[in-house]
């Protein structure tokens, strides 16, 4: 029996920041089945009134009072959202005090400025990433394979192209892709243009009956999809990425997040979150 | 003068949710500089020894302690980081001990799940959406157009194609979008295909300094990049967004997260951040 509660994350910004903590934190509340909403934007007395109702139409509804995870700085709306009935949870007051003893200055207190387009140029090479993963995106070109940080090799459909633009999104980083065909592997070895390259490339493979499913509901009921078709590029791919001294990651059990992770840290690449 | 201070984002799975908010609170201290290094995948004992070695160095190197935002939830290997010369700050567990109260029930102490593949269906909605955003991007196809969440139209590289990779990577939203084009503009309306789908449909705009710039990094020279027809097609466009009822957002001063946001905010969507 898992009781429900609400969990609000309110924000005067994007509320990415509350939701990703909140969310985090929930987790480790595994018995216990939440509703999560996040409210962001809350960046007016009466946005807070608003919000406060919210939660007090929520906590009789529930007969519980919501979990209220919240990252605005403005004393007045935290205030007004604090008078509601919810369990308030101040992300990021708590550490903002004993911070401005550690560095003896005081906050700014402003409202969230992490995911704003403030620093142009860093917001303008991360877009440029995007664009680099897309137009690098399947082996499309070799073109600029130099200015890649990492090129990301293995059979198609194995998960390339969403660690690619997630690296690029998430860290700016500048990601190319390439898939390994039956020619790959018929030729045993990597395509001449991403030769000179393997220092910067890394293997992903996949389980045999993942890549089934996921080829299958591309092209259900073709050979590309076949599982016999699936295993035997999988094992081929690995013994080509292992000839060439390639590190090879799994995408069955890795998520984008932490194929990217280790991917940067392996490459001893510098990331920033945006 | 600002001093220069390091932070240090310590976790023991990808560091995503310690390095977002530590970093959104390093941004409230404006008048210092800080160096960033995130140490994801603090999962052994011997990790921890290193990241505290690797403190310590970087005390000594600085001349002041720095700031280390942990999300550690193994008391052993906390307890090996807090033992350096740090200013430690626990993201996770301040909050742990007060929800255990408030739940009733204990938190079960596992490393961070959030970032990963725990939820394959809900993993592999995501990637659905991230292949529907490749599909339908830049109007390559009509179809499915009624299984997307949002469709974005606008200019030629106003940021229609970065803003649906991120609603589709970070929030698992079905994004399309379509460009407007001279033809658009002369016919005064949306592309048929389009038309019926107005509600689910959101205008970017961009200024068109930026977006020469933009398109200049692309085709200089170009009558395509020349700032009269940059003027020209934004002008164009808005007109005609306006007259088919679409709400509009510019990217110049709005980050795709803030875009992302206020999107998903308009279209009443439930968001859920991976």
């Amino acid at each position: 029996m898992t009781p429900n509660r609400t969990a609000f994350f309110v924000s005067d910004r994007t509320g990415i920041t509350a939701e990703m903590l909140g969310h985090s934190l929930l987790t480790q509340f595994e018995h216990v089945s939440f509703t999560e909403i996040t409210l962001p934007f809350v960046d007016s007395a009466e946005k807070a009134r608003d919000t406060a109702r919210q939660i007090d139409q929520t906590a009789a509804k529930d007969g519980s009072r919501p979990l209220v995870f919240s990252t605005l700085v403005d004393k007045e709306l935290s205030g007004i959202i604090q008078g509601a009935n919810g369990f308030y949870i101040d992300c990021f007051q708590v550490f903002i005090s004993p911070m401005e003893t550690e560095l003896a200055v005081k906050s700014s207190h402003t409202v969230g400025r992490s995911h704003s387009v403030r620093n142009n140029n860093s917001y303008f090479n991360r877009m440029e990433a995007v664009n680099f993963a897309l137009s690098h995106d399947d082996g499309q070109t070799t073109k600029q394979l130099d200015e890649a940080d990492v090129i990301l090799v293995g059979v198609s459909r194995c998960g390339k192209t969403p660690t690619c633009l997630y690296m690029a999104l998430q860290f700016g980083i500048r990601a190319a892709n390439y898939p390994l065909i039956p020619e790959d592997f018929e030729a045993k070895k990597l395509p001449s243009a991403l030769h000179d390259h393997r220092k910067k490339m890394f293997g992903l493979t996949i389980r045999a009956d993942r890549l089934q499913r996921i080829r299958h509901e591309r092209r259900p009921g073709s050979t590309y999809s076949s599982m016999e078709n699936c295993e035997y590029e999988i094992r081929e791919a690995e013994i080509l990425m292992r000839a060439e001294g390639i590190s090879i990651l799994d995408t069955s059990t890795k998520s984008i997040e932490e194929l990217a992770t280790t991917i940067l840290q392996i490459a001893n690449l510098h990331r920033h979150v945006y």
